[in-house]
């Protein structure tokens, strides 16, 4: 039997695992990224965590067809670099000819968000779907787009930048120098400092018991938990994030129209409870009515997806297709 | 030597072309739409206008290989319909069966935007490109959308509706019933109705003059050319617009990133003095800096665009690909 390794690279931790040919995990394990080292040791860190794993499960590293590292940043899928990532200061960093020191082996490159997608395509919330969209609600929004079963980021690999929107022209500053992006309202980060200048005025909320009065304990998760039990504060603060999520969604529907729209991230563990209003201004707004409309669900691999799909990559590139 | 049959169907004018396999355009003529009657009168019509114009060339209708109609509204590519256009009152209307009551020929339907874009990849200012963007100004703003040299139009063929892509969350009302949409704001008719509004006020303007006080008189080309003249009431008012258009553009370019990204409508006549501003927008804007760029460029084919696309629907759709 062969098994495939995939590597998320992220900027915190680097999460390795060993993936079976449907898409499923058997086993992983993570280590620390320490981002401001050189990459040479990273990528042999890297190289030791996917020696461990493969140990622990006792695999031989005869059975590994493939390897396949999922990283944030532009990568230039040929040459298996990452052309640009200002988080881990990579500037064409080749991640497979660094890693081919350790393995013998095909290694393949791929910006983690299209991962993702990936994963939830071949094993996730878009099986068997051609045209979808994960969008990840983080501390940024990150996006996957997959169009005709392959993965699209544009001519230069560096499209699908859903989350730099802008929907209010004028508005917030977002990190990227403009204003009014759909990140800068929508992502997880949003939510969380505006829940905490609300709640902050509000000492009787249930949320600020919940947190008991500390504002940096304020979850994506302790928002919604405290709506749903019917805090007044927080149902106020989840109706108006959710019009700013709805908003980049509507848009995205009209864009791309994708026949599925996968929110992942910790926010996709709300499931209906997110989903239907979600649908109600999906499909009140969206520019052509009266037929099938794309359909919004949430991410079903979790924190494993990157991982997933970064140990798919190589079957994936063998045909070029999805499936 | 084979001819292909190319018929805009708008709503004011329908427009029947004869095209070489180029995508030249050999000859072309018109006749008025009359949009409020049944659609079988209104393609009784169209084949009227296919007979005069092989007619007045002197082409045989049996050395014409395929027809293609370009139509507002969603398609059904398969079935040859127009599932849904509100303009022309059609629902699920069998382009396709009545136009071959009259020739015995293969008839394609596709959306008119999409049938733009195709021309531009075929012969005009996106030729050679995988991934171009159309973006049509006018009344609205429609747009083509081509990935991997084929017109994307999403799941149903609904998509790239990018006019309604909301950049000002709860400004302006649209058509559609959203507030803000980016056609709101950068089509030809918005920028209009501001002129003259702004003009109104402010008779002391050149272009006060250059209509004789008549707003009406107000188009697209007046407005850019009092600014090019120096007129400052005119120089603000496109300044202004150029935000707007410019807003969306970068928004494109980070979602769907294209190798080109081009603008037809009146105001493609602008060339250069369009485009840089626009470029320089794009440039300080777009996410991902310090690689290649997506390249803005006008329209090469102009009204043309939609009867040679259309014509060239059926070289197309043998393959599946674009050239």
């Amino acid at each position: 039997m062969k098994h495939f390794i995939g590597v998320e690279l992220g900027v915190t931790n680097i999460v390795a695992g060993i993936v079976d040919k449907y898409g499923r995990m058997i086993r992983k394990d993570s280590a620390p990224t320490l981002k401001d080292r050189p990459y040479e040791e990273i990528i042999r860190d890297m190289a030791e965590l996917i020696k461990r794993v493969l140990h622990d499960e006792n695999v031989d590293i005869r059975s590994v067809r493939y390897i396949g590292v999922g990283c944030p940043g532009i990568p230039d899928i040929a040459a298996g670099t990452i052309v640009r990532n200002y988080t881990l200061n990579f500037i064409n960093t080749p991640i497979r000819e660094e890693l081919q020191k350790y393995y013998d082996l095909p290694v393949f490159v791929e910006n983690s968000a299209n991962c993702a997608a990936l994963a939830e395509s071949v094993a996730g919330a878009a099986e068997d779907i051609e045209f979808s969209v994960t969008i990840k609600v983080g501390n940024g929004i990150g996006s996957g787009v997959i169009i005709n079963n392959k993965i699209y980021s544009g001519f230069n690999f560096a499209g699908a930048e859903i989350g730099h929107m802008v929907i209010a022209m004028g508005g917030e500053p977002c990190t990227c120098g403009r204003k009014g992006c759909w990140e800068a309202y929508a992502s997880a980060t949003a939510l969380i400092n505006h829940a905490r200048t609300v709640v902050k005025n509000n000492p009787d909320s249930l949320i600020y018991q919940m947190v008991e009065g500390d504002l940096s304990k304020i979850t994506v998760t302790a928002i919604f938990e405290a709506a749903r039990e019917g805090d007044n504060t927080c149902m106020d603060i989840t109706h108006e994030y959710l019009k700013y999520l709805g908003e980049g969604i509507v848009n995205i529907a009209n864009i791309l129209m994708p026949e599925v729209i996968i929110i992942s991230g910790e926010i996709s563990k709300q499931g209906e409870y997110l989903l239907k209003p979600l649908r109600e201004i999906l499909c009140e707004r969206i520019y052509s009515k009266d037929i099938r409309q794309p359909e919004l669900k949430t991410a079903e691999l979790g924190s494993a997806a990157i991982v997933i799909g970064a140990a798919m990559l190589g079957l994936y590139r063998e045909t070029g297709t999805i499936g």
